[in-house]
């Protein structure tokens, strides 16, 4: 299934001149949806994975689908604030300003392999600010799986020597 | 299974005196996370369903998987401002001040049977906006369904005639 041209570009969101890469066309499709997480979860065949884990809020849109369908535990990493229990924090900088992530202390167990999952790797600012977490946690990060890559923005550089899987690429 | 004893109570979050229902637990099994799932998927046979909705933002972790396994497509509804295209909003009251919820212009169909999906019903105020965005879209509510109702709260006062499933149920 051509994946990309499922996706809709749309002009000028967030801010004028930028051409926004709208993943919701694909969500809303009863056949390209579905197939879309089997296709993540066929990039990540070989890869040893115990626990699923991915950011507030559009990667759980993929990472629950994909714990499901692949029999793992989900882990949310979110913003400041939302986690009832005792976390970890990773702060992180922005092109303007700062954010940080959080998980619960007791999510990621000594040892455990974790696969981090979100929508869409552009900078890769969030997804370092969750391998960081990961490591804190003293899980090992098996692999970091996308549903689309924006290449020319140097999100890959910032993620180590980690597999790094993406399902669509396009241009930024 | 018994889903309730992977609920996880936590004292005094948000607020001191307020027992948090914490489903982190829940998701994190590998065992009953799919489970939940399947479960939440049975309380709908005999519900005709065209697409699942889900507001934003723990709906997402049972509304994409959901969707995923009844091989149905997801609408999401967003906070103001995430949404790239055009959308329709409905502001509402919360105990202190108001908020929004959005939806694509576009996104449900005239006539289209729509299963509402969320993590937990308390008050009922985010799932009765989600409801109206349904109405003014055109489509039907076929269903709303949660993983956990928090009894006493008053929740499903809010929600109409629509069917309201929920798996689990406790005390608030």
């Amino acid at each position: 299934m051509d994946f990309a041209a499922k996706i809709r570009l749309i002009k000028d969101f967030p801010r004028p001149g930028i051409n926004f890469r709208d993943i919701t066309t694909l969500l809303q499709d009863r056949e390209a949806f579905p197939k879309a997480v089997d296709a993540m979860a066929g990039l990540c065949r070989g890869i040893e994975v115990d626990l699923i884990a991915c950011p507030e809020s559009r990667g759980f849109i993929l990472g629950a689908p994909l714990a499901y369908a692949m029999g793992k535990g989900l882990v949310l990493f979110r913003k400041p604030g939302k986690l009832p229990g005792k976390t970890l924090q990773y702060c992180y900088q922005l092109e303007y300003g700062s954010d940080a992530l959080e998980v619960h202390q007791d999510a990621i167990l000594p040892g455990q392999k974790v696969l981090l999952v979100d929508d869409v790797l552009a900078t890769g600012g969030t997804m370092a600010a969750a391998v960081e977490l990961v490591k804190q946690s003293g899980g090992q990060v098996a692999g970091i799986l996308f549903l689309m890559e924006l290449l020319g923005l140097g999100g890959r550089d910032k993620l180590g020597n980690h597999p790094v899987l993406t399902l669509i690429k396009c241009d930024a």
